[in-house]
């Protein structure tokens, strides 16, 4: 296993020892569909031309990590594979021609690479970069479509959406590698791998929420909570939340929702009461449950000439948009979001800083930490909707 | 029947003698489904509070009128009823309290009215007003419930889309008319009253298309060719116009397309095709067929990232979007347009004005001219896509 020295100061110290070497560590392997992820020895290669080798000190698990591991869809099902993508470390050593990241950086991973180079990532309208946007179907790396994992006995073990963070060591293409202020709380830091992010930027860049609006959140885990939390940081007048657990009340109104409505309570349709609220419907509302028929309440929650509805939810089935053509007439609009339209490597470090000034609230995010090889254990939190994030210290 | 008096220097002059009583003139009756519409005296009303009697002088048909005569709703069945909504003409007479319009001026009506008032018409972001906007169901006015038409035996007859404008005289809500300068020609601003602002204003106020954008439109009918003028008229760099009607092609050159596709030339989906012409595909895509499967071709044929397919077309059918909501998360948006964006009152007489300028070119759309009398022709000559629009005289 690499070595990590202890924390000093402002950084983590790492040894080069490991540099240009094959590194056995530990990693959770996922063998099954559903089956228990299995910790155990795994050996990694170094970094190649435009890779980066990065020692995960904390990852934490989202739902997508949870549907992979369930195999929801089985085109996507490829085994041994490491899952894994929102998690924080510090670089080991980079491959030839990575001139922005050197070894000793507190790094956070992005499954939503950012070349800085392609017609996409050149473009103010996206940042689904042409190489390295979230792909889940994509198992290796892009230089040479090879895996930088194995078993002990040299089996290729699959990559992850441009990340796989649950091992104490992984290979990231450069693109897919956040560089980040050194003296940022590298805890803390982990929840802008993924949630916290694909929340907050939903809010910010893709509705672009102003003071006074008015919004609804339908499902709050912890994008959900992300987003409420991105828009009392806009200031909107009047933040919905909706759950089918009554628990999350309470820590939805910690973070900031004015309104909590479990829909099962109600003897109308959710977007009725929500349209009754609002003087017609909200302005903004953000479907994070992954859930078809809870995007049509969202969708029909916002008001008609100016309702605004971002997709965050992951939608596996093979169901269509529940929306008439026509319903789009009545000028309410809907759209999906990646990774809340960040541009991971632009613009992740200056929204890192946003939370060290305690512009965005992160404290009530990290509900639970455990050793890594309790993964299991923490996998189960969030199916029972027990935990927002489970921090795993590896 | 109201007596129009000549064309006099720069208006038509308009006696006083009808004002305040019924006016007997000449209409064109829908009695059913397919029906020839019966061309016949009837009595028209006085205009009641808030509204505006307009002696009609042009009117064309659009395919709304199309299919309402055909009767393809069977919810939106009403008869006997009067329809058309595309016209131009001088003000007879206004109720109480109307302000801004006066015996003979100059007016286009709106299907899509602007009573200047509600919470939408003060908003920027909609031309949806609470009161007038289009609404397919409505077939009386908006005071009393009741209708301002009848047969000589003393029978209803019902209104549509705000305007009615199959009859030499009309009464519309006086948010339903646009006042323009007397000095514009009468004939070529019928086309502001639909067609051309609902074309033109998908690509300068839905779409907000700027030079150098590459399009595409689906449908070259009169809204087809109007988006195709508003993307010249911005200076989109390639306008690709799509018909299964080979004729069109003509037509679309003579305004700006710079490529023509028959879909049913290709051996590849078309929007397989346009993506190979655009380098990933068009910026921005309309769609003026009507149609779901075009639909989804319009959408699919816009760049991922930001492509933006804005639907016009009228979708009849119970069918659903045919998108899958993870399709959204390619950064593509698809939204609807309802009379091209435009605020009819507040904005139409400016865009008068640039037509008159010659900034936008209107000579290209009226491609037959008969009198009233001949409107079931002019109804054939639609169905037979041999017309743009007939401008029939009454």
């Amino acid at each position: 296993m690499g070595s990590l020295g202890s924390y000093s100061g402002n950084g983590y110290s790492i040894s080069n020892e490991t540099i240009g070497k094959v590194i056995t560590c530990k990693a959770a392997v996922a063998y099954g569909p559903g089956e228990p992820l299995v910790v155990e020895e795994i050996r990694v290669d170094p970094p190649q031309k435009m890779e980066v080798r990065v020692r995960i000190l904390f990852t934490s698990i989202c739902h997508t990590d949870l549907s992979f591991w369930q195999g929801e869809n089985e085109e996507q099902r490829m085994y041994p594979r490491i899952l894994g993508h929102e998690a924080s470390g510090v670089v080991e050593s980079v491959g030839e021609g990575v001139t922005d990241i050197e070894t000793g950086d507190h790094v956070v991973p992005i499954f939503n690479g950012e070349c800085l180079e392609c017609v996409h990532c050149k473009s103010e309208k996206t940042n689904l970069c042409e190489k390295f946007r979230v792909n889940p179907m994509k198992s290796t790396m892009w230089s040479d479509g090879k895996c930088r994992f194995s078993t002990k006995e040299g089996k290729p073990i699959y990559h992850f959406l441009n990340t796989s963070t649950f091992t104490e060591y992984t290979v990231l293409d450069s693109a897919c590698v956040v560089k980040i202020d050194q003296n940022a709380p590298l805890q803390k830091m982990t929840l802008l791998s993924c949630g916290v992010s694909t929340g907050l930027g939903a809010v910010w860049n893709t509705a672009n929420v102003q003071a006074g609006a008015t919004v609804a959140v339908f499902g709050l885990g912890a994008v959900g909570l992300a987003v409420v939390e991105g828009a009392r940081a806009r200031g909107a007048s009047r933040i919905i939340g909706v759950d089918i657990n009554t628990e999350k009340r309470i820590k939805g109104e910690k973070i900031g929702i004015t309104d909590f409505i479990n829909p099962k309570d109600l003897d109308k349709p959710l977007h009725e009461k929500i349209r009754e609220l609002t003087e017609g419907g909200v302005h903004y509302s953000f479907e994070c449950a992954g859930n078809l028929d809870v995007l049509r309440e969202a969708f029909l929650s916002t008001h008609d000439g100016w309702g605004f509805t971002v997709i965050l939810g992951i939608h596996p089935t093979p169901r269509l948009l529940p929306l008439h053509p026509m319903e789009l007439f009545d000028g309410r609009r809907i759209v999906g979001s990646v990774f809340g339209d960040f541009k991971g490597k632009s613009q992740l470090p200056y929204f890192a800083s946003q939370c060290m000034k305690g512009e965005v609230k992160l404290d009530e995010f990290i509900t639970h930490e455990m050793p890594f090889s309790k993964i299991n254990e923490s996998f189960k939190l969030l199916i029972d909707g027990k935990s927002l994030r489970c921090l795993l210290h590896l």
